[in-house]
């Protein structure tokens, strides 16, 4: 392993102008860090000093009424954007970030500090000089969970969770979850925020208030996950279940054709600054060890791996010649880095694949072609089935989280739900037992593309054959026919699965089936897929969801224009676009909009109703609604000095 | 009325420059006419010469196969656009497109014509020498249903359907709903498309084919409308119903603050050229009279209006000095211009308007504002509710349909479902019953914003109160919190509704709530709601909307780049954002895409798998699938040598 460069000018050099070019991600631009408008960083502290959850507070300006100005309360929102939207903190994507969870981990006392990497490719690598400039310097050699009397070598938040031990993490994910929502309850009821729809949850039961205790049992039950592996002590802990907030993922990774490290590490820090709850690393480039390091020691949020995609680099492309111990070297080496979750395509069984044959496309998942070429040209059981039991060992040593892979989803709407997919689900659900049988933390994937009416159907067999295992669905799309928008086909099946019970949401850009998303692409797939998990909040009723419509609506409707743009996904596009038709700044202080013009707006006469019906009082309204409204002049006369005042 | 100009010098001669801008109108941009990649206009015939109904046919590229190359068959579309996209088409904007009803009409003989406009206002107008420069030159005078033996002066169509008379416009819409999906049956199957979801319509039932007496049948019982002023000859007939392929509604209007008028009428182009069944004018600013006349004499879809924002115009923005006699005159205004449907808002009671002030945005529809403040401000009910048979007599003389305004839609996820709402909705219900006693055509507006679990409650409810009335909704938002993303938000609910039985749905675009759109706004509104009817077009299982799905995604399969673009519904952008990442010609024909890169590829994998399953056969698929799938090396060799050849 290289000894840490003093400074970035040692690590630059003696290197060639491409080489400078590559190692270029020491900065970051300026649009990643750049604070939300209105917007601060506050921290609620935990039972312990260490404990402290960042959320984002967006503050608001007076409503303007005829009695003075009142004063709105900040709103607090749920924040993934881990310290670089806090101007204050110093970043070196040199260093990474500081390791918060690193004394939490130690305290448990159940690690051993490594020597160096255990994987034969993570020592090859280590001792590589030509791919020393891309490196990222290790600062903490990896752990790995200790036997115990022999036995029990197990660090999963899941196997705390069932001993009854709530961790660290467990208590800040709870305050996480909470938004603070019952803490401003009383300054949140003042400003007529907490109006709210009571949902249909489909059976997920989300309490008023999250407590630590009860993110201790959905874990402990498996209906929920914490990745949260003990490499990777700079993430804040964040939880993955139905009977929490619906989370989405956002993948990056370079290829073969295109992009650099230094793009996809900040493309990392972009996805979370917009809202991303964690992030894929789908890397199938050359450097794609080396990516992963900067990217998990920068990132925090989850980072999740595919790990056959490295796999394949390492035989050239070359499927037939994977094997087992060259598989499990892979999964050690990425686990030592810190990947929080795995996708494992265990379910693609030799038996399924030619199921697929008459499919209009087949086998469109990468994982389950590769494994589907394996055990076709093998003619064996997929050797991630046969060994899976080994793959729980890896796992529960570093708290990785398995995400069964759906490699036989289907690729377009004809082949959704069919033998194949259905097939390999029930797989993934007696995978899943297994996995729990080890105190190994599951989650499932799925889908895919998928019409409407049979997302349910798909959403059922899932809770039922996974045993309530957390699903994360990629999508699912609900039509094939967009090209170019399929962050918008795919953001309407998104958030029915969420409301029905999906658990986190893989995005989908507007660049799917076509290409390689730019920062936009990200940004635009992101703000989509927060939408459909807000949306599916809001129906399931969730607690903390609806505060954030309400407050947002009532900015609108008061026409505190800045305000409306601050409490929104995407403050920077909502002013864009307002500007665009109106863009003097005393706009956005007048009460009226570019739809209607200054003459005449119905937010203004509806303001001018509401002092109406104040006016007449409620015996008024009573008899109004009983159809009795012939009434006299003098309404009439009051009525009409009321709207002639403008 | 003026003479029609001989060429446009003449009409441009003696302007001022600002009067020059206002009057350029007789040309359109290239990009709104340019047909699509591939695609040529085609005309299927009708059982009388003059019945030729326009479709678009996409050809697609060879499928290349170990075999030799095999031909795909071309996949016929719904078509919206008009002449527009005919290249052979001269299209002169101040002759307005060809009368293509005319003689359906005339032939009925149940019209006068008249000497001219017979409103007042329009009368007015007319003689303006102010205006002249603006004013489309009328070709032909204003129809008006004549009374044959002093009773029943009725040209709608549900009139002449509940005679039990198939008129052309119904042999029309037939033709047009099956887009030829039964026609090319053979070649359709033979290419693989035919595979079908059976689909969940909640009760709506669409048959294999759409035949004139269907259609006849389906505007008889008022469960769809064909909106088609006897004024309006140009239009290409088209319907509204929940038995029908569900369509989408674009909005397009001039403000006080912006645009022209020669703006308005490109963008109704525009709008129609990416998939707008309908388009409502909602201008509000000084030309509205002018702005009207233009687009309906150049629009081939059926023409919307909200005759009270005129009315407004006429009083200078004082609603309280609104009167029925005004009103009524506005109505005939339009009607003798030829707009087809008129969103009128006579279920504003005057008790439901005091249940808005407890609301978090109180009144939010212009309309319903208009009225409220009316019915405020004279203490009596709404005149549209009391004068409303009035108004059917007026519809019934040209055939303009009811759109019943939801008025007290809600404007945020707080309000939606709320009593003032069902109220409303409850009175449409009455008011659709009294207008089908005159046998006007009429459908029912609806909201708005509205979270995921209470859209089925709305759908269900306006099925039950109006009595299977089309449902034509805006939307819905699912959650108020993405200014700048409310076509997705309201795409997710648009979807939903559409699948629930809703029968048009209003577009709304990226800028709502935030300034006028550009049409860059309109596509992308447009193409969000196009996907969304799909959506619920392949959740209905309608029978002719899987199809193009399934090319489609056989095309994505096969690698045959520009079919994937071409048969998608926005070719142009596909391409573009393919291009970005691999640019070059060469790469379109490639076997392989930029995600994966040349050395892997999920799809091409796929095909090895597919000429496996057929090298092994059936039964071999069987043992497979029953498990016993431990076979001997002989396979295994088969199989390496199948996947060691590339």
């Amino acid at each position: 392993m290289s000894v840490v460069p003093k400074s970035l000018s040692e690590k630059l050099a003696g290197k060639t102008s491409e080489e400078l070019t590559q190692t270029r991600a020491d900065e970051l631009s300026a649009e990643v860090r750049a604070p939300f408008p209105r917007s601060r960083k506050i921290y609620v502290q935990g039972s312990r000093a260490d404990l402290r959850v960042p959320m984002r507070e967006i503050s608001q300006t007076d409503t303007h009424s005829a009695k003075g100005d009142i004063a709105n309360p900040p709103l607090t929102v749920y924040d993934t954007s881990g310290p670089y939207t806090e101007p204050a903190t110093q970043i070196d994507l040199l260093s990474g970030l500081a390791p918060l969870r690193a004394a939490w981990i130690a305290e448990r006392g159940d690690t051993e500090e490594l020597k160096g990497p255990t994987s034969i490719f993570g020592r090859i690598r280590a001792a590589d000089h030509k791919t020393e400039h891309l490196r990222f310097s290790h600062i903490r050699k990896p752990l790995r969970a200790r036997s115990i009397n022999g036995v029990g070598a197990n660090v999963s938040q899941m196997h705390y969770a069932r001993r009854g031990i709530i961790t660290p993490e467990m208590e800040y994910i709870a305050i996480r979850e909470n938004i603070r929502v019952r803490e401003l309850h009383e300054s949140y009821q003042a400003a007529g925020y907490l109006h709210r729809h009571r949902g249909n949850s489909f059976g997920a039961s989300i309490p008023e208030e999250i407590t630590p205790e009860f993110v201790r049992s959905e874990v402990a039950r498996g209906r929920a996950i914490i990745p949260a592996n003990i490499n990777h002590p700079e993430l804040e802990p964040m939880i993955i279940g139905r009977n929490f907030l619906v989370k989405i993922n956002a993948n990056i990774g370079n290829s073969a054709v295109s992009s650099s490290i230094a793009e996809e590490v900040e493309k990392m820090v972009w996805a979370t600054r917009w809202g991303g709850d964690t992030v894929m690393d789908l890397s199938t480039g050359k450097h794609i060890h080396e990516t992963r390091e900067w990217i998990i020691r920068n990132s925090p949020v989850p980072i999740g791996t595919v790990p056959i995609y490295q796999a394949l680099e390492k035989v050239n492309g070359k499927a037939e010649e994977l094997t087992w111990e060259m598989f499990r070297d892979t999964l050690i080496e990425q686990a030592e880095q810190g990947v929080d979750y795995f996708t494992i395509h265990a379910g693609v069984r030799l038996a399924y694949i030619p199921m697929t044959a008459k499919r209009v496309t087949g086998i469109v998942s990468r994982g389950g072609s590769i494994l589907a070429k394996w055990c076709l040209a093998h003619h064996q059981e997929n050797f991630l089935y046969t060994h899976f039991e080994e793959i729980c060992e890896i796992m529960k040593a570093y708290d990785v989280s398995f995400s069964l892979g759906d490699g036989l989803r289907p690729g377009c709407i004809a082949d959704a739900n069919d033998d194949a997919q259905f097939g390999e689900l029930e797989t993934l659900g007696e995978l899943t037992n297994i996995a729990w049988k080890h105190d190994v933390q599951t989650m499932i994937e799925g889908p895919g593309h998928v019409p409407m009416h049979l997302i349910k159907e798909n959403m059922d067999k899932q809770l039922k054959d996974c045993d309530e295992a957390p699903f994360y669905t990629l999508g699912p799309l609900t039509t094939d026919i967009a090209p170019g928008y399929d962050h918008i086909t795919s953001g309407i099946g998104a958030a029915m699965i969420g409301w029905f019970g999906t658990a986190m949401l893989c995005y989908v850009t507007p660049k799917e089936h076509l290409g390689l998303p730019d920062k936009n692409d990200v940004r635009e797939g992101i703000i989509t897929y927060k939408i459909a998990a807000h949306a599916a909040d809001l129906a399931k009723g969730h607690p903390a969801a609806q505060v954030r419509d309400n407050a947002l609506s009532k900015a609108r409707f008061e026409f505190r224009w800045e305000d409306q743009f601050n409490l929104g996904l995407d403050p920077e596009k909502a002013k864009e676009f307002h500007d665009e038709t109106l863009p003097q700044e005393g706009a956005k202080l007048a009460h009226f909009c570019s739809m209607c013009g200054p003459h005449f707006c119905s937010m203004k006469i509806t303001q001018d109703v509401r002092d109406y019906a104040a006016k007449i009082g409620a015996d008024e309204q009573a008899a109004l609604a009983k159809g009795m409204a012939e009434k006299s002049a003098e309404f009439r006369d009051a009525g009409a000095e009321v709207y002639h005042r403008t």
